[in-house]
Formats: structure tokens, sequence, C-alpha cells
């Protein structure tokens, strides 16, 4: 199956990388790097002797950057324990109440984001597209070539220089960034405020520029973005916190609201609002329950609300040039005829075709993403250069295609105006004689979304040219591929849809009377194939298109092609997102247990040696020990006297030791104080976890020579039930428990009373294929 | 929250039917009841006193049957791994194949048992409807009403003498078994062929009869029904067996079948293929993932397939009676106007009270349901006696409102003939004069089907008066409630949406010139408040009514109905499904784990004595220990000399002992025989689960008195992976572990070395609320 299919040897590079993400283990030594000193990691990985990178399995430089797993257990110490038995029914009607506002916000928010998107790129695009329009008519071609590629170098320019200097985590679509978060691994300053800035303004000029790139991936990464500033009680850094957020610290309530932000995003970018819940099901989420189901519908229902409210608002002309489009993007009027037997056959030929092209682009985008991220790694300056060539590259295209190819005649009855010297239409008159029209200019010189609108349009009312399509496509499958990877934020999903349906038109035009089915419907097919081929997702994709186009008919004929297309493509390789989710080396943790982890147990792949704190511990010796490793979870082993035979009493966290000491409640003896001791000390926000870079640090700590020699007890801050595996259980078993309940770190405890009880930690680091190969190369050639 | 809400206590009679769930446990030695001795369970259960029967908390007659807990852990033993080891590529290969190919016959078969119901309905019902109004016609009254009571009773008696008779388990929705059996909990014959053939039957008289039922849970029930024949290799019992289906041998894929064929009955009874997929995933499966998201989406594609073919074969009237209705089952097609804050008001308004009346009717089925449990168990002939007084509670109804009400002169300008003597259409003449219709005949002497799709019909077509929707809505309110349970399968979907619609179109009448949306619109959105009021489900009706009534444009008002109604309906009680579910007592295990849980650790609810046996055990033992407990799962623990000191081998199961007794390969000695001997003489598919009720009963072996003194090596058949949790784990977290990984047995183990390796065995009995608060009723009060 094309699902299992796994690429390339490890090498030192990526072997290196991935000891980053060593931090989690409460074992071994290694001060090699981590979350605590990541000038070090970028340092070290980008000084690295390029020479080894051989590997299949590369990692773009952009996140060469901390990653850092999350945690979804419920931490059951004696604080929480305390906290959970104190709550009031006020307490939880207040976390309910909050859950919800939150959810409201970040559909308000992503609404009107999306809305803000939309009105500005359809208005600067459509000045730009005016003014070039205006110069073609007064004959003044180079004039009008070089204020339309002027113009989409400055945006381009500005689009670049944000993502360049400000955050270049914003660069790119973000879905797998997004998809990785929700699969819990946070990699650094993905879900900033400043990735959050540059994405909003980043894509807007990114894609009023012209490039062929579009919204929705950004969308998503906006949501998602927007919804981790609501939820984390806003930014320190700016001053923006909100102190009652206190109950959505930590991982898992954070995860369902970036979840909510995600869906949004896609329901604020399609206007489908519930392709947006099922597009974070089926694509981004990793962890589901029914009650975020709903909580994710409520939040895409006020998407909806928001953007319609707008559209209406617009439709009076409020706007500037916006007015175009309502809720159904792309409306495919065309009610299907009878499928015949040749139609059946066209349909399936078109999923198979679109599953290979797909598959084809997913390929040819991952070559163009392992150039470009040499390229990027040089510098600020060459990720400029590099937008800048693409830019002009794209400009050149748009305006050149049109004006080579030849002029047609306006149809005799058109509902539309023809020619138009307007910014959208189907009969753009660009440099044609009066009473014809330039069909190249009307896909090409127009919003991406205008094209779409363009080819979906119904064959009674417009017919395409054989050779118009075939140059369009070819041309946009190309600038689609090359410009995927460039330093601006950039949405995979219109460029897919356009070279899509541009396809599909064209294979109806090649089909010509051997089928009765409209040009509207294949391209609404074709765009399907292409999207099954690429994303490789189903039922989302499906009422997504449902969606966009208002043609509920037409749903048994797209889910027929989706399934085609995604089966085809799935022999060639993996969705484009999990692509790059691979090619920047983020731990993506399967659903599945790999076939080859049923031949291992858990204590196989655990190495050694382990770290280990006492029930009631020397502060000097915990001090040490967070200073000598960057390890976030270390067991804690009750001994004697607190307990007959050395047992596993649990497991503390480094952010929990480093507030403990930070607090310096210490004992001269080595007794037990009881968690009374700490609970009046401390509360249990302060273990909440802040965000990410605000913690305390081991440096803030002011721990003098005699506090070393005290002793601290850690019992109350121990998690009591950390979940546990035998060591001879298989590792398959232990990977799908590690999974399935979101765990950071998994114990591996001994099957015999004679040895410690503890035998080691299982982190997500020990599950990767990669680690897993690396000891046992063996089992690599059985797959 | 209301999806907290818990209610009654613990009765004695509750108590004893979860003791028949305790088979799962190696735990105590009750002979009391269970899989073994379903007779002596169900005579005990029976003759119980009813004095007792005072707890919220009944149970439904129809299910003292035996319940089995499903394990969809992977029981990595011996002979797994060998052949885990063994397999080929071909087999994978053939695996993947058959899975597909299942799927596809699943859609297939489902897709066509939907179209032959109903084609069927539409006849039968037709025919009737034909004949009354002849009668009619002619003014015999009498005679009509004979002939319209008469038809519809002896479909009536039809359709219960088949479940009274044949399948009991076929009475009801089917919604809240399958939804139980994807949750893990069996009960018996519920999926059985004789059910299945009763649910086809059963239905089509059912709704044909006249019934205030729908066809929509049955076709749910149905498809399951078809997945689980399909997947068990056939039955046996009726000589139908494919071999090569061993594969599926398991519960795990068959889970995955079963879940197809959920989605497959949705989109067969609302031509909804994205709605099935949805549905399964919302409301019946407890889980989920991507892999199987794909699969039912493939299912439920072959569905629309088939339902489209036959549509447009049916078209040119080679179906008798059927034609109306196309893939759109009640397309609205009028575009909403704007809204204005009245609309607004209006519509926030109609999901305010369609949530109030959506659990009103949740609490009188409720209420309803447990007197006729009690009639029901008198034994088939009351079960008849009771449907047939439904059936002419109905008849009246339905022939004596028309007949009473008013006749409206015809409307001057009509698209539909006015008035019609027909099956269908708006405008009915029944008893009216000529040029007159009768508004209420209409709605009541039609199919289902019609009316709704009368009530869906725009105002520009048809006004209907507001005295005859208040009535209509009373009547179908009551009626509705009144007739789920008795012995007919009967789905809720179509009683909830006719109630909706006309409460509705009701609502639109009363507010008359405040508001200028359509009565059409105001039908839709009543029936999305009384579906989201009475089921609870969000994505998934929303996409239903999407596809029942393609008007992608109330989509945001559809998801706003749909949040409010079922917000303020969980305020009162539970969605009608889960309610069904508890009162039927079967244990369902819930998605999170209840707050009291957090207080207890995994020890405080595993009850002793443990029943356990050595390494190599002598077969008088496990004979003595198989038929003196009914216990499923068993501990294995290695003893010197086979170990340095007692620790645990692992886990055996009751199907796997009885299948190794019976090869008899016994040694005289207490040795180790090794896997070699057992791979040698067995087949992992030996070991393979059959279809309920059809492995080797402990009545089957064959031991002799010489062969009680011999050993048997138990280590080849072991799960040496069983999954574990310390004795000092919070039961939440144990719960969550249970939960989400489908577990049948979960093994506790000691945290200090003295004591026994294996404290106790948690099945899913000891999770249910009853257990815990029955040990511990203290805790319940701090919910």
């Amino acid at each position: 199956m094309g699902e299992e299919a796994r690429d390339g040897a490890v090498t030192d590079q990526y072997g290196r990388l991935h000891h980053d993400f060593d931090v989690e283990r409460g074992l071994g030594n290694d001060r090699f790097s981590g979350i605590e000193e990541p000038l070090l990691v970028s340092s070290m990985s980008r000084g690295g002797t390029r020479t080894n990178f051989t590997s299949q399995t590369a990692i773009v430089g952009a996140n060469l950057c901390p990653i850092e797993s999350l945690d979804y257990e419920i931490f059951e110490n004696d604080l929480f324990d305390q906290d959970w038995r104190s709550r009031k029914k006020s307490d939880i009607f207040h976390y309910v109440t909050l859950k919800w506002t939150l959810a409201l916000l970040i559909g308000l928010a992503t609404g009107l984001v999306g809305f803000f998107n939309n009105i500005s790129v359809e208005n600067i695009a459509g000045f730009k597209l005016l003014l070039t329009n205006n110069l073609m008519s007064k004959h003044r071609y180079y004039e009008a070539f070089a204020a339309y590629a002027g113009c989409n170098m400055v945006l381009a320019v500005m689009a670049a220089a944000l993502c360049a200097y400000i955050a270049p985590a914003a660069a790119g679509s973000g879905i797998p960034e997004v998809k990785a978060y929700l699969n819990g691994v946070d990699a650094h300053t993905i879900l900033a405020p400043g990735t959050l800035f540059v994405k909003i303004f980043g894509s807007i000029f990114g894609v009023a520029a012209g490039f062929v790139v579009g919204k929705e991936g950004p969308m998503v990464h906006t949501g998602a973005c927007i919804a981790n500033l609501l939820g984390q009680g806003g930014s320190q850094k700016y001053g923006l916190t909100w102190k009652w957020l206190r109950y959505f610290k930590n991982d898992r309530d954070r995860r369902d609201l970036i979840t909510c932000g995600a869906a949004a995003g896609v329901a604020a970018a399609f206007r489908a609002p519930v392709g947006g819940v099922l597009f974070a099901l089926e694509e981004a989420a990793s962890w589901w329950r029914s009650a975020l189901l709903w909580r994710t519908f409520f939040t895409t229902a006020v998407v909806a609300v928001v953007l319609r409210t707008f559209i209406n608002f617009c439709k009076d002309g409020n706007c500037g040039l916006f007015g175009q489009g309502g809720l159904i993007m792309f409306e495919v009027d065309s009610t299907p005829a009878n499928f015949t037997t040749p139609d059946f056959l066209a349909v399936i030929f078109l999923g198979i075709i679109g599953g290979v092209l797909g598959s084809l682009y997913n390929f040819l985008v991952d070559k163009v993403l392992r150039t470009y991220t040499r390229i990027n790694e040089k510098g600020p300056r060459y990720k400029i250069l590099l937008v800048m060539a693409i830019s002009l590259l794209t400009s050149c295209c748009s305006f050149g295609l049109p004006l080579i190819l030849q002029c047609l005649p306006c149809p005799a009855q058109s509902k539309e105006e023809c020619p138009t010297g307007g910014r959208s239409g189907n009969y753009k008159i660009f440099q044609c004689p009066p009473n014809h029209y330039s069909e190249m200019a009307s896909l090409f010189m127009a919003t991406k979304d205008d094209a779409i609108r363009n080819l979906f349009t119904s064959d009674s009312e417009k017919e395409f040219l054989l050779s118009t399509l075939l140059i369009f496509f070819v041309a946009i499958y190309l600038l689609g591929i090359i410009t995927y990877g460039i330093a601006i934020p950039s949405g995979l999903f219109i460029p897919v849809i356009l070279a899509g349906a541009s396809y599909g038109r064209l294979v109806r035009t090649i089909l010509g009377p051997l089928s009765n089915l409209d040009g509207g419907l294949f391209a609404l097919l074709g765009a399907a194939s292409f999207l099954g081929g690429t994303m490789r997702m189903t039922v989302s994709l499906c009422i997504i298109l449902l969606e966009l186009t208002n043609n509920l008919l037409m749903l048994p004929s797209v889910m027929l092609v989706l399934l085609i297309s995604k089966t085809v493509a799935d022999i060639f390789n993996r969705g484009v997102y999990d692509q790059i989710v691979r090619l920047k080396g983020l731990p993506y943790m399967e659903a599945h247990a790999e076939p080859y982890m049923r031949n291992l147990v858990a204590s196989d792949v655990v190495s050694g040696p382990l770290i280990t704190f006492s029930g009631v511990e020397k502060v000097g010796t915990i001090f040490h020990a967070l200073r000598a490793t960057t390890h976030n979870g270390f067991p804690v082993i009750d001994e004697p006297p607190f307990s007959n035979a050395p047992e596993l009493c649990g497991l503390v966290l480094r952010s929990h030791l480093l507030v403990l000491l930070k607090g310096k409640r210490f004992t001269e003896q080595r007794v037990v104080t009881g968690s009374e001791e700490v609970t009046r000390r401390f509360k249990a926000r302060d273990f909440a976890k802040p965000g990410l870079g605000k913690g305390i640090k081991l440096e803030d700590l002011d721990l003098q020579e005699e506090d070393m020699e005290m002793y601290v007890d850690l019992h109350p801050i121990t998690n009591r039930s950390p979940y546990t595996v035998l060591e001879t259980t298989s590792l398959a078993k232990a990977a799908v428990l590690f999974r399935e309940l979101g765990l950071r770190h998994l114990c591996v405890v001994p099957k015999t009373s004679e040895r410690p009880p503890i035998a080691g930690i299982l982190t997500r680091h020990d599950f990767m294929p990669e680690h897993i190969l690396g000891l046992y190369p063996r089992l690599g050639s059985h797959r």
C-alpha cells in the first residue's frame, strides 16, 4: 500500500536533528541540544556539513528550530487532586462558558480576517488589473506590462520581506505545521503572534501579486494562530493577557482550540462551514471526540454568519471593487444529464489520470522544495531574490501568453458583456480589436477566483478552445509547482483546483461529442480528481466542493472521482501535506503501528542510562540533573525508609521542578513534608503550562551553595498515575497506547521484582522509524 | 451540563442484570449467569419480583438476553506471531482486496435493500390509498374506512407477528443496538440473519401500514446486519459460508464492516451518502480512524450509484406506483430572502422551543417505552394486540381528522392538479365536493414522505391553515410517541421530521407578516430544531438535511437552529438513542471518564478472588475453572521452576483454552512443550473468533479421567503483551485507557514486588457507574 511506503536511509544529519527531540526523555546525558539552548541547536544544525546530506528525508531549513512535544495526559499529582476536589460548580460553569466564548471569538476573528483578506485581495488585484486594462485599451502595451509586472513585484517583495525578516515560520501553506501541532509536535514560533501578523498580510500581498497560490492554507494557519493567541491568554510579549484564561493553560485545551481555529480557517477561506469541520476532522486533527465536533461546528457556524453578514453588506457596493461571489463561491449551475456508458468511462479515466498527475505534482513539489530550501537557507536576501524571480516569471506568463494567442470574435448572444475591459468576466478585451476577446486573458489576467469561476461556466454560456486550455493547464501546473516553497504564505488548494479544472475542461473538449456532459461539470470533476490526487482527502474535499459549487446532484460522480484519484495516487507517494511534514523533519506519529514494531518489545528501543529522583531529593542533585540534561520528564522512585522496597512513585516534569525550586521551600532533613506545605505555598495554576518560551528558565533560579545541600519533597508534584507498559510488551502495542492517549512520556516497568522499579521512558522519538531502524537496520528490509 | 446528568439509584434488579456482564472477568466465582447459561439468566430475570422495580434505569425485556463484550485488542500470542511472520505479500493483497470487496458488497446490498424497501412501501401504501380514495369518491365512507383500517391492520399484524415470533430483536429502531455494538457490546441475535429478514420485511409492512414510523433506523440496522452477515463468512445456520473470509473472524474487522453497514443504511434511507458517513462517525461509531472514513465513504458512494441507477430506471414508470422523488427526497426550492432582525429572532425562538419539545419527546418516549415493555414481556400475543390497538388508533386519526375538518376551495392558479384523487399531491379531494380539497387528507392520507414533501412546499405554491397545522402537529407528535416501542421495526427520524416540519410551518403561520421568510424554509428549520432536540447530532444532521433538501443557502440558519435546540435540550435529558441504550441496560462506555473516577484508584473497583493459571497447568484445573466460572479471560503466571520468581506471563481467553483442550495434546510431565508443538497442531485461524454461538462449548469437550491429571502448556496461546495499569493508577486514567484502546480486559498489576504479580482484571463492568456507585455510594452525592 502506498500509505506504508517509506523512503530513504537515515543519515547523521537526520539523526542529529532528531537528537534535538531527545529532550523528552529522562534518559542518557547527552547535553546536545534542545529547548533550553535554541541558539546552539540552530547554529550546530546550520553549521553542519552538507556533504552527507544525501538522505531522501531532508530537513527544510526554516524548521531547524527547537521542537517540543505536547502532553495531553492529565497530570494527576497532589496539586491537581486538591484543585479538582476544591472546584465548585461555578468553576465548571466558568470553564464551560469560556470554552464556548473562545469558540465564538475564534469564529468571529477568523471570519473577520477571512473577509478582510478577501476584500483586500479583490481591491488590490482589482486596481492592478484595471490599471493594466486601461493602459492596454490605449495600446500602450509596454507600459501596461511594466505596470502589471511592477505592481506584482512590489507586492511580492513586501510579502517576501515580511516572511524573511519578521516571521520565517509564516512561509508556505501552514497546514503541515498545524497538522503536526495537532499531532503533538510544537515547532517554535509556528503559532506566535508575529507569525499570525505576517501570515495575514503576507497572504494578502502574495495572492494580490498574482502568484499561483491560494489563501486557503494560510487561512487555516491564521485560524490556528488566532486560536492559540486567544487560548494562551493573549501574548505577554505584546502586553496583551487575559488572566481568567488560566483554565486553558494546558496542551489539551489548547489543542481543542487550535482544532476549532483550523476548521474556522477553511470555513472562512471557502465559505464552507461544514467542509471546515470535516477538514479539521479528516486532515488536520489526530485526536477527535464528539464533543469537539460540536464545538468546531459552532465555530464554523459563527464564521458562516459573519461572512454572510459582510457579503450582504457589500452587495450594495460598499466594499470598493469587492462584490463578485455570494456565499457560494463557484456556482456550477449546469444540471447533469443522465450518465451514459461513455460518460461513466470518461469519469473513471478522468479520475485515473487526475491521480497520476496529482501524485506527480506532489513529487515535483517535493523536489522543488528541496532545492528552494538550499537557496532560502543562504539568508533573507536570497529568499527575496527567489521571490522576485518567480514573480517576474509569473508576470511574463500571465501577460505574455494572452498576448501571443489569437483573439476570438464575441459570441452573438451572450448574457455577459462582451468584450469587457473590466476586472472580471469571461470575455476580456485585453489586446484584441473591438468585438473580439482574448480567452487566455480571461483566465490569466484575472484573480484566481475569477479564473476558476470562468472554468466552471456551463458550456451553454461559454466554450473554450482546446489550445487555450492546454497552454493554460501546462502553465498553471508548472507555475503552481515552482511557486510553492518560496518565502511567501502560499496555499495549495487554489493552484490545484485551477489546474484540475482546466484539465477537466480539456478532457471534455477532447472527448467532443462522445460525452453529453457539460464542460462546467467536467471542470468540477477535474478539480476533484486533482485535489484527490494531491491532498488525498475524501469526505472533506467532497463537502468543500459541494459547498463551493452548490451542485448536489454531482455528488455521486464527485465521490467516485475522488476515490479513484486517491487510490491511484496512493500507489505512488504520500499526500502533499504528509510529505511536507516529513520533509520538515517533524516527528509525526502515525495512527497505526508499523508492522516491524510487532517484532520488538518496549525495552528494545529504550536507551539508558536513566536519571531518576528519590521521593525526597537533594536540591543539588535536581539542579545538576536539570542542568546536565534537557529531559522533560524524570521518574520518581520511593526508597526505604519511605517504602519497604524501591517502588515507582510516578513522574515529575522539568517545568514543575523549576517552579518548585524557584519557590525555595527546602528542608534540612530528608523528610516528607507532605502536600500541605506545597499547596499552602503554590496554587495549581503556578504549575500550569505557560505559552512557549515563557516558563521559568534554569538561569532564573537563584540557588545558593547552602540550598544545594538541602532537601525537597517531590511527592506533591509527582504524577502518581503515569501510564506504564511492561518491558516485554510489544512495541506495536506501546505505540498504539502512546498515540491513542496522546502521551509525552510512557514509563516502561520491569517484569521481575529484582530490578529497579523502572526500566526506562519511551517518548515520541523512540517510536520514530528513523530511531528504530537506526537501532535495528535489519528490520527495514523486512518491511 | 446536560451531558453529565445521571439519573436514578441502583436497584437490585439493575445490579443483577449487570452481574450477567461479569462473565468478562477472571474474578470471583459467582456461577450466577452469563453467556454459557442464557436460559438461567433469562428465566431468573423474568421471574424476578417486580416490586423493587423502582429505578429510573429499567431494562427493556427484549434485551434480557446474554450480552457479550467485544475485544478490539490484537491478541499477540505465539500463534499470532507465527502467522504474522509467515504472512506473504499476497496475503496482505488478499486481505486488502477482500476488505474493499466487502465494502462494495455492503454498499450494493444495502442500496438494493433500500431501494426494494422504498418501492415496496410506495406500491403497497399506494395501492391502499388509491383503493380508499376510490371508495371515497363513490361516497362509500364506511367501506372506505373499513378498507383503509383493514389494510393497515393486516399489514400491522404481519409486521408484529414477524417481530414477535421470529426475531424480537428486530423491533424498534435498531440504532441504539448498533451504537452499543460499535461501542463493544454485542447483544445476542441483534445482528443475526433472522433479525435482518424481519427487519427488512417488518419495516416494509410497518411503514406501509401507515404507522407514524420511519424506515431510517431500520435501514441502519439492516445495513449493520448485512455487513455482519457478509463479514462472518455467511451464516452457518443457513448453510451459507465463504471460507476465504477467515481474515475477518475477529471483532476489530467486524466492527469496521458494521460501521460501513450503518453508514450505508443512512445513505440508502435518505439518499444521503455523505450524511451516512457522518452519521456513522458522529452517532454510531465509538472509534474512528481516517482509513475507515475512506472505506465508509466508498460504501456510501456505491449506495448512491445503486440508488441513482434504479431511480433512473424507474423514471420511465417501470416500478409500479413508485416514481415520486428523485435523488433529492424533499427539495426545498425557495431561496431565502435576506434575514431581517425579526427573522433572526424567529429562528432563535424556533430553536429554543424545538429543543424543549424535542427533549419532552424523549422524556415521553422513555415513559411510554417502560409501559410497553411490561406489556410486551407478557408474550407474543400481547405484543400483537398492542400493535393492533395502535394501528386502529392511527387509522382513526388519519381517516377521522380529515373527515371532520373543513374543505377548502382549490386555488385559482396552481401548478398542481387540484383536486386530485391520486396517491400523492398537495390537493386531495377525499370527502370534499368538486373543486374543493381537504388539507388534512393531503397530509394524513399520504405516505410520510409525501406528507413531508407537502410541508416543505414553498408558500408561493401552497399555504396551510393554522388549525390544520396545529391539529396535525399535535396528532403526529403524540402518535409518534405512542408508536415507538411497539413490536415493529420503527425509525424515529421520519416522525420527528414530520412533527418538526409542521411545527415550523405553524410558527411561520403564527408570525404572519412579521417574517418575510418562506413557510417551506420554516418547515425545514422546524424539522432541524426537532431533530437537534431529540437526536442531539450536529454535523451529520446538518448534512443529511442538506442532502435531503438541496438547499445550501439555508446552511448557516440550519446550523444555528441545530446548535440552539441541542444546547437547550441537553439541559433536560440525553439524546433519544443514548436514553434507549441505557433503558435496555446495555453497558455503554462513555468517551470521557466520570469525575468521581478521579477519586478512586484501579484496585478500588477490582473484586476478588482472582483465578489464575500457571504457565504449564493441569488440564483438570483448567476444566474445572472453566466450568465453575463464566469468565472470559484468565491471567497466566509463570512460577518457579519456569522463572526465578512468580511473574505475569499474560492473559489467555476462554475460547482459546477450549480450542486447546479440544485438541488434546497433553503431556504427563509438567514441561514446557513450546510453541512448535502447538503450531504444528493448530493454525492461527483455529483460534479465530467464530460467529456468535458457533464456538466450541464446554460440553463439546471429550475429556477422560486420565486427561484431567495431565498437563498442557499455555504459553503458546498466552497474549504476552496485555495492557496493564498499576494498582495505584487513578480509575479515570484506567477508564480512558480501556475506552480508547477498545479493550475487554485490563490487567491491574501491583506496585510492590512482595505481592502476586497480578492484582486483578478490570472489565467493562467495572467502569459502569452502577458498579462503582454500588461499591462507593458516597461518591454519587459528589457528582
